[in-house]
C-alpha cells in the first residue's frame, strides 16, 4: 500500500463529499457480497459520485494512486463480476438517475448508468413505446450494468441482447478520459464502434455514465402456448420452422418432466396436460393484430407437436409462463444448485442435452440435473441439484463438453470472476491476446476491475 | 524500399503462385480505382490468395517486411477504403467463394469474406428466409467487404446493418494471427465483441476471411406506398407514429419535388400525383400476412398526408420504388455530382433539410441540391451539382454544418481515405485517441490499411 493509495479516501471524499464514501463495514457490507451471497470481497471504500463529472475525477484520483476500480450498478450479477476485488474502491453508479423524457421522432430514450432497467421500461411504455430486453432482476439492474454485461433474457430470440439496443454512450476510461457518441445515430460509421465493444465488456475497459436506447413498437396483442414434444431434436426442429415463418414470435422456451414436476409441487400450479411428456416449448407470440390464428396454425400443422395448450389472456398467459419461470424458485427451493449458463450451436443442442446428463451422471452421480433454455439462442440453463456448493468438479466437466460442442460457456451471465479460469477453455489463446491487447490500450495500468475477465495480476 | 520490400513479390508468388500475383499493370488496373473512377492508387502487386491458410502467410510475409496491405472485397466503396496506398499490396479476397448450406436449425448462414450479398440473398432465398440487408451493388459487393464497412441500405430501419446480421467471424490480424469464433452463438458472454468491432474497422484492425450471418423470415406479402407531404417536419412526425404503430414498418424514404421531377424526365416514370408537393415519403410495409390495410389505415388517418398512392402488386410497387431509387442515375445523368452521406438525429432533420441548402447556396451559389434520405435513421443523402468535382469547399460546408447539428459525417459509407481530414470535426479528440490506441495494439506495426480512418504516417 503506497502513501497514495492511503490517501484515496481523503481524496475521494474530497471529491464527492464525505457521506458518498463509506468506508464503515456495515454501510459497505451491501456492496461487497453479490446478491446470491456466493461472491465477496472487501473494498477500501465505496464512492458514489453524483454525475459525469465527479466520475471523472473519481477514476483520475484512482488511476493516479494506481487503486483498483470496480464499477458497480444494480449488483444483480451472478458471476462476481462487480464485487471488490482486495485493495479496491467499488464505484457505484447509483446516484446517476437521470432519465431523459422518450425522443419520439427518433423512438429513443437517454439514461444515466443508474436507471433501472424497469424504469427505461416503463419510460417506454409512458410514451406507446416498448424496451426490448427484460429479465427478471429488472427492478434492481441499472442499464449500465445490464450495458456491461450485455444482459439478455427472453426477448434477445426477437430483440437481441442490450448490445442490440445501444445507439448511443458516454463512459469515462481509466484515467479519467470521457469518450462519448450521444445522440447516437442508428447509422454512423465513423470510426470503431465503440459502443458495442463496451457492451459486455464487464467494467474492464470503462466506466458507462450515460446510454441511449433504441425503443420498440409496443406489441400489445400476445398469445402464450405450450406444446408438449418428444424431446429437444423435435424442439428444434419446430423452431426451426417457427422462426423461418412466425416473425410474430417472440419467446421459445424449453423445458422438461422432471423441471415441471418441481415446479408443479412448489408452486402448486395446475398441471397443463393430463400425462406428462419428455419435453414442453413454451411460446409466445406478439403483434400489433391477433397472432392466435398465426400460432394456432403453425402448431396445428406440425408433426412434432403431441399436444398443445393456449392462452391468450393475460392471466392465461401468466399462467403457461409460471411453468419455465418458477422453475429457477422451485430448484432454489430443492436445494443450493449449481448454475451453468452455456449456449451450443442450435443444431447440437439434443446431443448437448443427452450427453450433459451423462457427464454430470459420471462426475457426480445422482445429481438431479434440471434443464431449461432459450431454444432460439442455443441457450441451456443447467442447474444441479447434489453436488456440494463449493465443489466444482461438475461444473468443469459440464462447462468442457459445451467447449467440445463448440459452445459458449457463458451464454449471457458473463465470466466475471467465477468463470475466469475457464475461458481459456472457451476461448483461443489468439483470442484471448487480441481482447487482452484491446485491455492493455484502453486501460494500461490495469485498475479497472481487475481479476475480472483476465486473471488478476496477470 | 528496404529489401524485404522488393523481394515481397517473389515471397507472396511462393505462397499463392505466379498466376495469382498481379504486377502487370494492365491486370492491377482494376484493382487500383474505385468503381466511381474517383479513387485511384498503385499497389506493388495485387495478391490472391485461395484461402485462410494463404491469407495468414501474406499478411505474415508483408508483417515481416513492414509493406502495407489494403485489404479488397468488391472494390464497390464510396470512400476510397479499398484503393492502395503507395507501396501497398492489395489483398483480394474474391477467391474466398465458400458459402455454406443454411444452418435451418439456427436460421444462419457461413459465408467466405468473396462471397457476394447477392449470393447471400439467393442462398437464404433458395432455403425459405430472407437475408437482412440490401443495397444496390449486391452483385459486386462482397460480405467481408460490407462487414467491414458495416454496410447499410434501404432496410436499415427494420433489420439494421451489417454489424447486426453478424453472429460469427473469422479474421486475420496484420501479423497473420487468426481470430475466430465460428460458428457464434446468438448469445456468448464471454470477452469482447470481436465481431462487432471488426464491423465498420475498414481493414484498419483485420482481414475478415468468414462470416457468419443471421438469417430472417422470408416476409413474402409487401405493399408500398408514396404519401405526398408538406416538407421534412411532416415526413419525421407521420414516421415517428408509423414506427410506434406499424412493425411491418420495412423502408421509410424521403424525397423532394426537385428530385422527382428528375427522376420522371430522366427514367419517363409516370407522374404518381397531379399535382407537386413539397416532400414525399415512400413507405414500405413486409410482414407475413398482408399488410395493406394496417398501412393504408395508418395514413389514412395521418393529418399530414395531402395525398398518396399505393401499390400491392410487383410492378406497382416496383414503380413507386423507381421514383426514389433511380434518382440516383437521375442525378448521375445531369452532371458529376458531389455525393455526401450524412446523418443527424432525427428531431433535426427539418431544420437540417433548409439549412444545408441554405449553405450550399452561400458557398457554390447555383448548386442544384437534390436530397433524399432514409428518414428513420437520420440519414440523408446530399447530391450537389454545379461545383467543379475536385472543389470541396461546400463538401467541407456542409460536413461543418452536420458537426454543428450532432450529426455524423457517414452515416453508411465510412471514412475511407475521402473523409480523414473531416473525421477529426466530427469525433471527439477523446474518442479518436481511443480508436487510436485499439489500432495501435492490434496492428502495432500499422500495415492494415494505413491512410485510412487515421491520416497516413500518423
Amino acid at each position: 500500500v503506497t502513501d497514495l493509495q492511503t490517501d484515496i479516501v481523503p481524496a475521494l471524499a474530497g471529491i464527492v463529499g464525505d457521506s458518498h464514501v463509506l468506508t464503515d463495514p456495515a454501510l459497505r457490507a451491501g456492496y461487497e457480497v453479490d446478491w446470491t451471497g456466493r461472491f465477496r470481497g472487501r473494498a477500501l471504500a465505496v464512492v458514489r459520485p453524483a454525475d459525469l463529472e465527479q466520475t471523472c475525477e473519481v477514476l483520475h484520483a484512482c488511476h493516479a494512486a494506481r487503486v483498483p476500480v470496480v464499477p458497480q450498478g444494480g449488483n444483480t450479477g451472478l458471476v462476481g463480476g462487480s464485487v471488490p476485488s482486495p485493495g479496491s474502491v467499488v464505484l457505484s453508479l447509483s446516484r446517476l438517475t437521470d432519465l431523459e423524457a422518450v425522443d419520439l421522432e427518433a423512438g429513443e430514450v437517454t439514461a444515466a448508468a443508474g436507471v433501472t432497467i424497469a424504469a427505461v421500461q416503463e419510460r417506454a411504455r409512458s410514451a406507446g413505446l416498448e424496451f426490448g430486453v427484460d429479465f427478471g432482476a429488472r427492478d434492481s439492474a441499472t442499464v449500465g450494468g445490464a450495458i456491461a454485461t450485455n444482459a439478455g433474457g427472453i426477448r434477445v430470440l426477437r430483440h437481441g441482447p442490450m448490445r442490440a439496443q445501444l445507439v448511443g454512450i458516454e463512459a469515462v476510461l481509466a484515467d479519467g478520459t470521457v469518450v462519448r457518441r450521444l445522440p447516437g445515430m442508428m447509422k454512423d460509421n465513423t470510426g470503431y464502434h465503440l459502443p458495442s465493444l463496451l457492451a459486455g465488456s464487464e467494467g474492464t475497459l470503462a466506466v458507462i455514465t450515460r446510454v441511449r436506447l433504441r425503443l420498440l413498437p409496443r406489441l400489445a396483442r400476445r398469445v402464450v402456448a405450450v406444446a408438449a414434444l418428444a424431446g429437444t431434436g423435435e424442439a428444434v426442429a419446430l423452431m426451426a420452422r417457427l422462426r423461418a415463418t412466425l416473425p410474430a414470435l417472440a419467446a421459445a422456451e424449453l423445458f422438461f418432466d422432471d423441471g415441471l414436476e418441481l415446479v408443479l409441487s412448489h408452486a402448486r400450479l395446475e398441471r397443463p396436460f393430463g400425462e406428462s411428456h419428455p419435453a414442453y416449448l413454451l411460446v409466445e407470440c406478439a403483434a400489433v393484430t391477433d397472432p392466435t390464428d398465426e400460432l394456432t396454425d403453425a402448431l396445428g400443422s406440425a408433426a412434432e407437436v403431441r399436444d398443445a395448450v393456449m392462452a391468450g389472456d393475460a392471466p392465461g398467459r401468466e399462467r403457461l409462463w409460471q411453468l419455465r419461470e418458477r422453475q429457477s424458485e422451485a430448484v432454489a427451493a430443492a436445494g443450493i444448485p449449481h448454475k451453468l449458463d452455456v449456449s451450443v450451436p442450435i443444431g447440437r443442442m439434443a446431443a448437448f442435452e443427452t450427453r450433459v446428463r451423462d457427464v454430470v451422471e459420471a462426475e457426480a452421480p445422482g445429481t438431479r440435473t434440471i434443464l431449461w433454455g432459450h431454444v432460439g439462442d442455443g441457450n441451456l440453463h443447467v442447474n444441479l441439484l447434489g453436488p456440494a456448493p463449493d465443489d466444482d468438479r461438475v461444473d468443469e466437466a459440464v462447462l468442457r463438453l459445451v467447449v467440445e460442442m463448440g459452445g459458449s460457456i457463458s451464454a449471457e451471465h458473463g465470466i466475471g470472476r467465477a468463470k475466469v479460469r475457464w475461458l481459456s477453455l472457451d476461448r483461443r489463446p489468439e483470442d484471448l491476446a487480441a481482447m487482452r491487447a484491446i485491455k492493455d490500450a484502453l486501460d494500461p495500468a490495469g485498475i479497472l476491475n481487475p481479476g475480472v475477465l483476465f486473471p488478476a495480476g496477470e
